[in-house]
């Protein structure tokens, strides 16, 4: 008998490949991190000898979810100020909090709330922007998340670096120094059209395309900043990221929410994601995305929590939910976005987003093995027609069990076996009281 | 030392009284059902022996949400049929799998399992519409939750009686046989103008005002229902629903979603509570509901989760983190419902619409013992600045450990403590197979 790592047997298995195949009562064998095989329980089980073993009876086994846009180092912000439009929230509350506690023991230990906080959600991996990406990296990698982490870019003075130059210097310095680490990829993260000038941009978008790169930025999040950048720059923020040579197809964009149509030509043609982030903008009254127009055009859609501090949440099932709803009542039309559609963008077009489509995103034979389980066996989820309908629409993340990322059990019956979860819940309430007390 | 049945010491409690009160570390006795005292731990220790002593501590100790419009017998069709527009899912989906499953065994099974997963989301009180209402009562009952149990009405052919006047019969006889039910109370509930013609909506209003009951009706849900309202009786919904009668201050509406300013008028004049019910408006693709009108007119407004073949589940948290988070977006003002009022319309508004206000809806000495615990010491909560923005957009249900109903513990560390999981479960999976087999 071959050793293997894990057998998960009896699984309902989603693999969210490209027929969505759907396997019942079937196990999968991971080895090295990979899914090695993925078949019936009874010939696996007299094919391999596995390390550990996890019934998947009533379960969901499915690939773990990737959060494409947030800001984890903004876990002790959550709930600090609500209620209020994106300027004034970052201009009054945010921006003068972040001035006054972001250090990297508060970068760190933020980050590793939210990385564990992502792993209870049953997100598998994320994709960030903020200050301090070094500590971002050395906290998912403490939980075992795997994370693209994009150095923050602004041309405010801040704690972190005198200028963007010198964190583009640190942020490829960071790449070099976790070449070996299989989980961490560093990202360049210019915050925004309005935080960086035309320059900036461009040099973010030359050390990205030279240092092979993603390039990570929010844009068109509020009608204000169209506005602004019409006044400006006499076009709007796609056209002008355009013309200033920023777009190509390592880009990722967050929001998206005012686009006229050459904007969306613009992102067809350099093959460019975009993250919805529902109920961030909702709550920060941005606006509601143009989903239909998005889809028309065949632009690949993904999905993003944003930062705790705007959502006040990091679960995706909770975002999937949101964006399949308020997209039929916004568009009167309730079969514009069907349940597996979303769960496709929370997984294989979050994959491909970041161009790891051949390696994340469904399970598949040698593909990594970045999988959860799903507890379907409670009141609140029974009975169960469709499994997507009821990912999007009825479950929550108190139902996900069990996480595996890279080959490796990281949170087995809702406990991380990574991190210690009370130390975590006093360092929140330590800094709360700091915060606080300033 | 005075006998008391519940101490719950050492809480975080949020009265939801008029100035919004929230006493810190203070204690709730409970006596004969009701409120008796809130005060110092310290105090209330020294002065009361309790049966049942529950400990508080980094928990948020408040009043048991009430779920203003819902469809209990309906949980067995969770996700039956989904991303459809609402006449499409019920004539071709619902009311077909209504025709053939409804039974009294059917209701009563669904309704206990609905039941108890309305105790799983902090919900102490119900307002349901359905057939076989006498089963749901039963099944509210069984579970130890508070209910007013509608009498469906519909002038279509159905199993649960051969025309209104007997089904209006069997209710008041129903009133009667419950009279001693402290938790039950029985309504008349024509389900819609489109399913009752006037002569049968207007004896619902003359039964209901002569046996003191109120009148629960879903007005104005859909486009299509006002432009055939328009078509038929040349009026809109709640101007015909007014001429013939049938507004008074006994009817609680849900939905109003297409209403005009003439309507809207009519409602505050009646004083008339609507009830909001935003997750099954936008799934339906129905439409948002101008809370921006219905706030300037003085409208009282509370919160149901429909039934949960059209949510997909009974969360009231994630309707209120819904409802707060669409309005903003919707209204381009992020203001327009901060968290608290959004919590008080989950639970002392719901009251008010039931004109229950002297007796549930907050917490207060004299007034019922519905209280609920919520677990906040968890790292997917922590920190909290806020405690009405952490409800709102924050928790979720999985986070609320013990509920009280009329003085009786029914939920303990999210265990049901008067029915049996189990076989709620089991029972669900049977009418799942029976459903697809049919």
């Amino acid at each position: 008998m071959e050793s293997i790592d894990i057998l998960i047997k009896n699984g309902h298995i989603l693999t969210i490949d490209r027929k969505m195949h759907i396997f019942e009562n079937n196990s999968i064998a991971v080895k090295d991190g990979k899914i090695i095989e993925i078949s019936k329980t009874e010939f696996l089980r007299k094919k391999y000898s596995a390390k550990k073993t996890i019934d998947a009876k009533s379960k969901i086994v499915m690939p773990g979810f990737i959060n494409a846009h947030t800001h984890l180092p903004m876990t002790y912000f959550r709930g600090l100020a609500d209620d209020l439009h994106l300027q004034d929230w970052l201009e009054n509350y945010i921006w003068p909090a972040e001035i006054k506690f972001i250090s990297e023991e508060f970068v760190y230990s933020a980050s590793l709330h939210g990385a564990a906080e992502l792993i209870k959600n049953g997100i598998t991996m994320f994709n960030d922007m903020y200050f301090f990406p070094m500590q971002t990296a050395k906290a998912a990698t403490k939980v075992g998340i795997r994370a693209i982490v994009g150095q923050g870019i602004v041309d405010f003075p801040n704690s972190n670096y005198k200028d963007p130059k010198q964190a583009l210097n640190n942020v490829v310095k960071y790449q070099n120094e976790f070449a070996d680490n299989e989980l961490i990829e560093f990202a360049i993260a210019p915050h925004s059209i309005y935080s960086c000038c035309s320059q900036t941009l461009k040099i973010t978008a030359e050390s990205a395309h030279k240092n092979n790169m993603l390039l990570h930025i929010h844009i068109s999040e509020t009608k204000k900043e169209v506005e602004d950048c019409l006044k400006q720059y006499h076009k709007r923020p796609i056209k002008y990221l355009n013309d200033i040579g920023f777009l190509d197809n390592n880009v990722v964009i967050a929001h998206g929410i005012w686009v006229d149509e050459e904007e969306l030509n613009i992102l067809k043609e350099k093959d460019i994601s975009v993250v919805i982030t529902t109920e961030s903008n909702l709550k920060l009254a941005s606006g509601f995305m143009p989903i239909k127009k998005y889809i028309e055009k065949g632009i690949n859609l993904c999905l993003g929590t944003d930062g705790v501090a705007s959502n006040n949440n990091l679960s995706i099932l909770e975002e999937m939910d949101f964006t399949a709803k308020i997209h039929k009542a916004y568009n009167q039309n309730p079969s514009i976005i069907p349940a597996y559609k979303v769960v496709k963008m929370a997984t294989i077009n979050s994959a491909q987003a970041f161009k790891k489509q051949e390696e994340l995103g469904s399970l598949k034979v040698g593909k990594k093995a970045d999988i959860i389980l799903i507890d379907t066996n409670k009141l609140e989820i029974l009975p169960m027609y469709n499994v997507y309908s009821h990912l999007v629409y009825t479950i929550s993340s108190n139902a996900i069990c069990d996480v595996i990322i890279n080959g490796k059990l990281i949170m087995e019956n809702r406990k991380l076996l990574t991190v210690d979860e009370d130390e975590i819940i006093d360092k929140a309430n330590y800094y709360k009281r700091k915060i606080l007390t300033k």
